[in-house]
């Protein structure tokens, strides 16, 4: 709420509305920054009320599970109609948000990788562990299903098939009869779509995580990918396609700060050198906002060992929240 | 976090955080709901810390625009470390969740159709104006563009294409030589996508609000659709498309109880009498997850006065951030 008048008057003017629910006021003293009041109620209820000088006017209510809904909006109706009528309707914006859940058994904020409080409709922890990489954790979302989530990102969801459709060439590409090379990947969600193209042959690198390690046309090494390329490369193997599904672009350092960009360089590097003159080579970026770290990235591409060019695509993940960057890189 | 110990002794512990932020102290009397202790800094920061008997500790921080991010990020993060060496690591969950900003000049917080909080990436006001119909609000965001937004609803976004190519049958209808009749859509975006398919003619009843009301193959009635239909169907006049983007379910209340309902009804009746045997009409139903309102809409299309049929589709509308329910609607 936004208000030009005196605070104090103003705010003084709400008291009726906490005796009223029992509630035991304390004024505090804010060294000039504003009047702030807190209340404690009955049930745990705990309230701050705070006016700023340059008019913005805060209501913070906390609740104890179990706490009356009803009786909680009626709270804060009264509230809003009190203060409309103390300043006779003299607001510029009014805005009500929903309740933040905290200490509940399910985890709903799952903050964007540009960093936006997003809450999603979890409603069940399937799975959770740390293994010695990172933590995992695969929670159920009402919309999107199960969903993937890696030391706090959200990697992958039930309802992402844009992810796997856009990172393997967005349907532009013609599989049949080729040879293909998927890094990481353990969900297993590009290994499904590729073997129903009819490729060649599917290589993948990840962990033991599949059901089976082998099918008509693919075979899972259990390895780490760089010593596999380094291998490839040497004997000289070649893919029409490979797919980097290993990690997102970094976001926070700069190339010479971080060693996730060394890793990000040597992959593609060696990449390059087992695609053929005429293979692409595919991977996500990141958020499409994070518009200094894909530069980042791009500026990387020029420093390869082998000149490469690239087009990029903007795609909307459903479980994501935000807009992605999906790079394709072929030689030049 | 959580924490199972004594919870005034531990609290206590990080009173030394607070005293080198020269933060002035409070303890409330909860009434037996846990430990609550409020604290003054300088700049008009307050913090809440509150431990239930449940364990459950959160620590709530108000800072002011302009306050010092870096040392804020400091002070939580000392109080994580004091926390964590406290309890000996003895601490099921830590989580912190991005800052919501208040009174800020562009609002970034459009909860979702189902009462999720998600924060946009707003930056700049286009336009607002409230109309004798509703608020009205055009707001920029980095990834989406600008969004319409109607009493406090997201409409559609530059990057929703997806909306308007699931509002007119998902690519699976051939538009060419056909007519068309779009109920509201004064957006544009429906208009501007039909066009380009090479219907005979599209009739659209919707506020002035287009450049041009008439074209090569459309002609805009400004007008309320109800006396067109109503206009329409005496004529005997017939459509090979009804395309109504007027309004999404109603969520919060039955269908006896609330008019929007009733009218939702009435162009469902009307606008199957103007479509031809062979027709579709098309129209959004909500978000996947108010199951309840779009139960109580299929059960009204048991009601029209012609039997009629229906399927659904789910899409991600990007700007949305929650997934879509489209109709597609014919004569049994």
């Amino acid at each position: 709420m936004l208000l030009r008048t005196d605070l104090p008057a103003t705010m003084q003017g709400l008291q009726s509305i906490f005796q009223e629910q029992e509630m035991t006021e304390t004024i505090h003293d804010t060294e000039g920054h504003g009047y702030l009041v807190t209340f404690i109620g009955k049930n745990g209820r705990f309230g701050v009320l705070r006016a700023h000088s340059h008019g913005l006017v805060t209501f913070d209510l906390q609740c104890c599970e179990g706490d009356d809904v009803a009786q909680v909006d009626n709270l804060l109706n009264e509230l809003e109609k009190k203060m409309k009528s103390l300043l006779h309707g003299n607001i510029k914006r009014i805005k009500r948000l929903p309740a933040l859940r905290r200490g509940d058994e399910v985890d709903r904020y799952w903050p964007t990788a540009d960093g936006r409080l997003v809450e999603y409709d979890i409603d069940k922890v399937v799975y959770e562990e740390d293994s010695v990489y990172q933590n995992i954790k695969i929670l159920h979302s009402q919309q999107f299903g199960n969903i993937l989530i890696l030391n706090g990102d959200v990697n992958l969801a039930e309802s992402d098939l844009a992810y796997t459709q856009a990172i393997m060439g967005s349907g532009k590409e013609n599989y049949a009869g080729k040879e293909v090379l998927i890094l990481g990947g353990g969900d297993g969600g590009i290994l499904c779509e590729a073997v129903k193209l009819k490729p060649k042959m599917i290589t993948m690198t990840c962990g033991n995580v599949l059901d089976s390690l082998t099918g008509d046309c693919y075979e899972v090494l259990v390895e780490d990918c760089v010593p596999v390329l380094k291998r490839f490369a040497e004997e000289g193997r070649t893919f029409d396609y490979v797919i980097n599904d290993l990690t997102a672009v970094p976001i926070s350092t700069a190339p010479e700060e971080d060693s996730t960009w060394e890793f990000l360089t040597l992959i593609l590097d060696l990449s390059i050198k087992v695609l053929r003159p005429t293979g692409k080579y595919f991977t996500q970026g990141n958020c499409v906002n994070l518009t200094e770290a894909l530069s980042q990235y791009e500026e990387q591409l020029g420093t390869l060992s082998c000149r490469v060019d690239f087009s990029k695509e903007v795609v909307c993940v459903p479980s994501y929240m935000e807009l992605w960057v999906f790079y394709t890189i072929w030689k030049k």
